[in-house]
């Protein structure tokens, strides 16, 4: 937790992006998620938004703000006997409260009350119990409280949802220090797994290591841990196959410190800890790709240019390996790349891995006036703004072979004759590599986030991975 | 998973256990549960019950059980390119459906039509979003559709709820080798701890490395780990205290295998290697509690007698030290125990850790004609019935020292002049104490689970702990 004048500074500016509205805003904290009954519950996690603005790490929090008075109110219980002895003794919500600069409590249950006859600001739920309480609350339907998945925020407040963006988008300094402190932790634990990787060992062993370090200094991963020799799957969370020479390994994994800011990195390694000449052919391309992101972050450049730009270079070498046939320009207007990297080059992160999602992808990505491509991989893409000096993002091109994919292309036209088919059947058991960084976007351009970079060029990988084995 | 032929089995003897009821019976499994927006969840998990009679271990699955003429149908959805984009190719419901013997499929969204003008058995959910699932599919209120705490199981099935029940509570020789395997992978979590306990050292550090191991093999904790010198508040999840020389570490922790079976050990360790004198004398006690509620277990015997015989022997105990006084019948009536254990003395174990306890505390723990009791400790007692053989228990005594429940008693009277207070004083920096073993009741009496017992009595513990730091 910060300083209190922090979160006072930040409530502040909150109010006064939201100008001439009228009522009330509702902040939600969340609940435990019970993992099978009520008494085994996941690691508990509270709110993103909840800790921007209000930073208490318990459970069954919530407050109000209102938009006309600026009184703030927390609702919460404090602990009777029983919970003492089962969780042990909690700080007064009245002392809490007073941790974060809030003047005013009272019981959860009071909230319904407070409510009544006023306009509600409210965010979109994404966990389900705050779908159901807010539906209680409001009088809705638990699915017109979540963010309508790309599009909008349903019938949750579009200025409170813009205003909090607005706020989010731009880390502060003590928030890129504690991004800067997990992305050392996910150094850490990618410098663990990468030297677990040998031929006959199974993948949940590195996975369980890996996932070892964070626990031990953080809260845990940032996300569910990708780790897998099918690349080409990109949430592939199954990890029970033997590690197989002459495979590409893709470890795409993130820790979350203890104060919840995330990381997120990715590389791909060849098992035997060489590449052959046709997987380093492929791995050099989106490590060009990483580079040429990298150098083009900075103040006022639309992300989305990033992206094409991307996609052009990809497909110009990939042209090279005779993978792709005809015109540059046409091939990334009719999206070609996509049937390569069917994903975004970047997203926003923070507090969450994929920072404010559930406030509803295309506010958080899209400034006004950019409409969202319906095209594979471009139409993926969550981050699409002009930068500006203190978002963070990731910069995480990709190359996939997707045996599925191409079919369908191949049968559906798709690729308007670009394709080589006959020469990608040679790729269908290649898998995928996706190298990725984090990057804050600084004043003069851009910063890669944590002390050191992870491994990246072709020959640094296999001199770390020659370094690993001795 | 097991061979078809086993769910085939359990669904048959379900159906027979169901005798005369009409309708259907209704199994949703889980769907994945957001930690922070949709698409970033926490480890998926599915429900136990259905595990126990579909076994496919994947989200958004459904099945009906017609109870009149046995019709079985498996409701969910095919993958289609996205998904498999995504999340790699699947195979189909229907071969899913084969591979558990079940005839019929139909898609997630037909379950409503076919649930229409039939009377539906279900079993309660937990989970937020079985709980809204149930409540629309059935027309009832969230509230409706979950245990009704200890009590009972609201508008689910009793019927249903008792035949599962029934079922479960004894362990096939396959749950059992599967058991033994999570306690193997316990025993090992366990060691790795033992050996990270040196002052100086964070208690997350040693959380991590133990959790590591059970990912590194097994699905990961079977509960939230509980790591702590203050043993006397039991669900304490904070581990931010670096490791102080002559207090009590209390680990509390088990495994989930890959195939979702349980361990759950406690050990109890002076933070310095070696006890005082004041240590030695309660963690003595409390391991002759241990070893003899062990000695009492066999078939026929209700744990609430071992429980109780539990209690005396500690009240004995404490008497020797001037912590008590007064006739020992009278004081174990009076649950004078409950203020130094305010707990049960053990709980079913199987699929959930605390087995089945999304089934309502009390159809599972305590036959017909048992009562539960309103008093502390003895009130907690999960598991209450006359043992059968593949009943499957944990055997964890303990004594605490808790200052704010020791005041209240004070306080209140609730003692009737038994606890000698002035002389408890001393113990108010004590923390606490619990050693716990899984057990499964045999024919001929008991078996201790796992293939290796913990260290456990106190000059044992004392050696292995010389033996790590070695």
């Amino acid at each position: 937790m910060f300083e209190k004048e922090v979160y006072i500074a930040r409530r502040k500016a909150l109010l006064e992006r939201l100008g001439e509205q009228k009522g009330i805003a509702l902040f939600l904290g969340n609940v435990d998620a019970p993992a099978q009954y009520k008494d085994n519950c996941y690691k508990w996690r509270q709110d993103s938004n909840w800790l921007y603005f209000f930073g208490i790490d318990e459970p069954r929090f919530a407050a109000t703000v209102d938009l006309e008075t600026g009184e703030e109110t927390i609702y919460a219980d404090d602990f009777g006997i029983d919970d003492i002895i089962w969780m042990g003794p909690m700080p007064s919500v009245r002392s809490l409260a007073e941790r974060v600069g809030v003047a005013h409590t009272a019981p959860y249950d009071a909230l319904a009350a407070a409510l009544k006859g006023r306009p509600v600001h409210f965010l979109p739920a994404s966990r389900y119990y705050n779908r159901m309480k807010l539906g209680s609350l409001l009088g809705l339907d638990p699915s017109e409280v979540t963010s309508a998945g790309k599009a909008g925020c349903a019938k949750a407040s579009e200025p409170l949802v813009r205003a909090v963006i607005s706020l989010r988008l731009v880390k502060e300094p003590r928030e890129i220090a504690q991004i800067d402190a997990a992305c050392a932790l996910g150094y850490e634990m990618h410098t663990v797994a990468r030297r677990g990787i040998r031929p006959g060992r199974i993948e949940q062993e590195i996975v369980g290591e890996m996932e070892g370090v964070t626990l031990a200094k953080g809260w845990g991963t940032s996300f569910p841990t990708i780790l897998t020799q099918h690349g080409e799957i990109f949430h592939c969370h199954s990890h029970e196959l033997p590690v197989e020479p002459g495979k590409l390994m893709v470890i795409d994994a993130g820790a979350e410190g203890n104060d919840h800011y995330a990381s997120d990195f990715t590389r791909t390694y060849p098992t035997s800890g060489r590449f052959t000449q046709k997987q380093r052919d492929i791995y050099q391309t989106v490590y060009e790709c990483n580079e040429l992101a990298f150098s083009m972050i900075r103040p006022g450049t639309p992300y989305r240019d990033v992206h094409l730009a991307v996609a052009a270079h990809m497909l110009d070498n990939l042209r090279q390996l005779d993978l792709v046939r005809g015109n540059l320009d046409d091939m990334v207007a009719d999206g070609i790349a996509g049937l390569f990297m069917p994903h975004g080059l970047g997203h926003n992160m923070g507090l969450d891995v994929h920072d404010m999602e559930d406030l509803g992808e295309n506010l958080v990505g899209y400034d006004d006036g950019q409409t969202r491509s319906p095209q594979l991989g471009l139409g993926s893409l969550r981050m699409a703004r002009a930068l500006a000096p203190g978002n963070v993002i990731t910069d995480e091109p990709g190359i996939y072979f997707i045996p599925a994919l191409i079919e369908q292309w191949k049968r559906e036209g798709t690729d308007k004759g670009r394709v080589n088919y006959g020469k990608l059947t040679e790729y269908y058991d290649f898998g995928g590599i996706r190298l990725e960084d984090d990057v804050l976007v600084t004043e003069g351009g851009a910063r890669r986030l944590g002390p050191k970079r992870l491994p990246i060029a072709p020959d640094e990988v296999e001199t770390a991975m020659e370094n690993d084995r001795k």
